[in-house]
């Protein structure tokens, strides 16, 4: 007979749909196996300061697939191996607290922890692996740049909101004959910016992975304009960088960068493609919006199945790996393996071609 | 047996959700009374280059009521009655020409003009009434500021559209403890942040209506800590000011000015909730998403109700009005009466008294 | 110092989206105003078994005005003047409970119920109110039929269900040249069938207030396809009829009666069409998805201003009446007023003129 | 340098969304090219008759690609290679058309046909390939049930709206204590009621890879009811047939068959559900809403990809194959080889394990 097993679960990093679908699975996966599953607040938080850790039930995941954020909260505290520890007059320094985990751990006698988070979390979990802990990893990245998995979940939900305003901002933009560029997430890679942009029916998409000469983009506009398309879309992933320049990023400009913008990269696409080509320019940034709300149908289902699977690897004894879809199927895939990739827009890859062959420009 | 007339239509001001459905009835009203109609494009424009006019009819307007924006575009050139005329070097100078519009209006034997606009749009209308010209109009404001009818086409649309941006705001910021500041449109009247804060549970709202002490708002998010609401959604009307000072815009701070900021009045709220009370504040403008995108039904059959009466009030010969909702009916408003009326968020309605009673903070 | 009270609130018949709103904004409102405030389960059956009460509190509501049904449930076991007792061997037989009821409420120390329900629960709550319960109603239908209010909350979401349907049935029939026959609630009323079917642009819409003949109908659908319309959206309110028969009721048809088909009214006109005009014709039922999921903005909006405004109306000491829409404000209307108005659509009301201005067919 | 080729396009069987979107890439992936297209209405027939032939311009296809249906049409005459041929007074029969078809094709010069569309519309195509025309196929099937790819255009979309009905039923179910039971579309496979069940967070799912037992779907919904939770989402495939009977049909019941119901498979169901355990049980059909309105964007990005890489495809002369999804690539499957699959939903994959893990009942 199988042991009655004692698991926790933990969500780090930025919130992202689909976290609590993972809570539901893992939680109905444990229940139904009669084991006891518990919820860590705040990322490791919960380790250290063990009031922060609550029993998962049926009754508490009930239909929690559908809902956005996550039930366990992310506000991490920190790095577990490098936490800030301050003293009363607010000096801090950075101590590894990871011994203190792993005794908590041991102490709740929990039997395993599902870790769902992004690089920076799985690193941490890799690392706890290693100290001996049973560890089974979700991927969580709504950018969609992990490696070992041909996709996470989160990134169908942001992919589909970024859409669903490039729609809306297509009405408005024709009636006024005006241009339109649209920041989406995406600090490495654009692929955010690349679905939704197809799928958008954007006229120029910019991405990370390549670097774009503004003034190909406006030749592109001038040439829409041309064959009687007055307005026009377009997309750019907060990390696109100009070819000539250096990053553009947000908030302080240091001095002596040519192309640091108070605005951030749609605000500084906007104003140039307004001074250069004449048309009226407007740029609006989707920010928090593409993490919110209700997961798409695709990310539900991925997210349960993922849930699902790392309770199975559990119970298999699969440790310090992590789920990935290998399409159609769930996989497990090492944690040392999956966090050596960075996964990045494959410039030569069918989709940036399908871009291509639609007349989608990309400023190179 | 009553005259076949021949009549046209145009669009005025910012494009708002319903443009197209006005069109698509006064088309179907007039075609099915055997009339001829017109669409002037770029407002009054067309009326002065008459290149810009084109044929309405039944298969131009099948379906565009589901669609935003307006296929006659509002690209205005500017008002007829003060218009800017430019010489090869560039220099302008302001001229009336409103006697080209109205001898092209007879020239072309039109019986009538449907002028759909906000309150500028409309104020043109009513001065080519008083030279004779038979005007209609259709009242258009996304803001809900206009007097003579109890709502207009667009509001339904922009308040459900900020409503579910809040919705998605609430699982990010729940998740991550967070003051979610999310600037909407309304830049004399706060209707669509009184609207959509009290649908999306937003714990603060500010409008123009009741200047806001930041303190007060402050104030209202430490009790909920208190209580155990670690989050909050502040939902900002564009034109919301705080009691001590100044209005806050967007864009070049003059010098003295105390409250300009560059980031505009969301930036402001989230800066200052962030250092008076230490909490993790996030600001977002929702912008030209509130315009776009297909109308709600509400507005998708105010519109087509709208544009039927504006064609049943030429068949009646009642010129120099505005179609109005008074609920549950359609009437006949002077335009001279309606264009008299500002209409604000009245600060003792129903409406605020219920934000009040469930909780809800103006800062005051 | 005006008195503390404790209330209580039940919701009966149908669901509709909007009840979890009046809940929430009742209780707020109440705990705002430092009252007690109860939910009834089910209907008044919590009040014969006051096992099923619960505390309403801030945590129980918070956030549910954005979902559909309701937390207090709406299984009644009956009216309680006139309900049916049943002994051990199933021999049951119908008794009035109404003094059972009261007894309770004193017991309970209640000062006072919102009833929230449609003519049905609103005609128990005035009599009890005629009993001398202190009670405040709130009107509730999502067909929109009852009197004394402009609009109730449910419609909005419903119209907008059915409108989303239809959409999505214009892009399958028009890719096989068929005519989709869609049936939509409204027995009585077809206020649903005729804001859904103008805003989705359907070519017939059938509603009980206009008697329909098929031939009629047909006469439109080919006249249609002359003009190069090949497909068509048909709208049917569930209680439509045809001009010389009787109700075509779903069900058990009995003997003699000529309309009386087993597929319901949909199913009966799309065979008809199809076997006068040969065009492929096909039918649904739209049914329970017209009362589920998450309230309009509109609806949310309306629900929470009806809660906030009941709980005014308490503390007004305004009982036997209930909250209703007076655009642009709430009002209060005796109960006997409202329970005694049918509402129906006015056959030449503006929102009729204006299907038939764009071609609209309704069968007479 | 390149050949300037002169191809064509046509969309066989039901419409799925995306068929536009992939209409939309062949057009602008041909365009870009300086290629010529041309789209053939109603499958085949356009190559009979051949003025049912149109030139595709981007205009044409502009912002197509979210829209559901397709602007080809897909009222097939029939296969022509048993094609009814009828006379005047109406006696049909089969005959082989097709070299009709090859005339035409050569006659008109095209270089190449992309044929959309399911198994027998492909089927069509590889016997078109076979008799030397060069085509290149799209697979399409809404039911997700085509070999020789992950996953075809349609196929998220009907999930997506099969999902979103039933979370709108869970909020009815709920007030009421009912089981809904909801059938959606599925002849052969289960994979749209097994997706959206789970997403759905449904308590039963019948498909017809595993015939159930009525009596286990009953124990299941008593011991829901035990645990607490009163009312039951079951959905059901159209295809599902219990263990110990035939297939159940829905229409002309045969005498002697015992499970052929008039209603169909979800009118079984709850019927039986309602007659076995006594619990209010109601039914409801999907349908046509499931093909319906605009594709979600994994449908468009995965539709434009497979326009487009047909294109390649001619580009390359690849013919008498299909364009596949092998994730995360597009690949080229010979249509022989594709044809001979028949993909149904494994039932030791880890969806089903999934499912079965998080507590749901198959009535196995």
């Amino acid at each position: 007979m199988s042991k009655r097993m004692k698991i926790c679960i933990n969500t780090g990093g930025g919130d992202a749909p689909g976290l609590n679908a993972v809570i539901e699975a893992v939680t109905m996966a444990a229940y139904n196996r009669q084991w006891e599953v518990y919820g860590i607040k705040s990322g490791y938080t919960g380790l250290l300061n063990t009031d922060e850790i609550i029993r998962l039930t049926p009754e508490k995941v009930d239909g929690i697939a559908s809902i956005g954020g996550t039930i366990l909260g992310t506000t991490n505290k920190g790095n577990p191996f490098s936490m800030p520890v301050c003293n009363a007059v607010g000096e801090c320094e950075l101590r590894d607290v990871s011994d203190r985990v792993m005794d908590n751990f041991k102490r709740l006698r929990f039997d395993a922890l599902v870790a769902v988070g992004g690089d920076g979390s799985l690193e941490i979990a890799h690392q706890f692996a290693e100290k001996g802990m049973p560890v089974v990893g979700v991927p969580k990245t709504i950018d969609n740049d992990m490696g070992g998995t041909v996709i996470t979940f989160g990134f169908d939900t942001a992919v589909s909101i970024a859409t669903e305003a490039i729609d809306r901002l297509h009405s408005t933009a024709k009636s006024h004959d005006r241009v339109m560029v649209v920041e989406v997430m995406g600090r490495n890679a654009g692929f955010i910016a690349l679905n939704s942009g197809i799928s958008g029916n954007a006229d120029v998409i910019l991405i990370p992975e390549i670097p774009f000469d503004i003034e190909k983009v406006c030749d592109k506009l001038m040439e829409n304009e041309l064959n009687g398309r007055k307005y026009a879309i377009v997309v750019v992933a907060e990390g696109a960088v100009p070819k000539d320049g250096e990053a553009i990023s947000k908030g302080e400009g240091e001095a002596g960068r040519q192309h640091v913008v108070l605005g951030g990269i749609a605000d500084y696409v906007a104003k140039e493609i307004s001074k250069r080509t004449g048309k009226d320019s407007r740029s609006m940034v989707l920010g928090h919006l593409q993490r919110g709300g209700s997961p798409t149908t695709f990310d539900r289902l991925l997210s349960l199945r993922f849930g699902a699977a790392a309770v199975r690897a559990i119970e298999a004894g699969k440790f310090d790996h992590m789920v990935a879809l290998k399409s159609p199927d769930i996989a497990l895939v090492p944690l040392a393996e999956a966090l050596g990739i960075e996964k990045r827009v494959r410039t030569d890859g069918d989709t940036i071609l399908t871009a291509r062959d639609i007349g989608i420009c990309f400023g190179d």
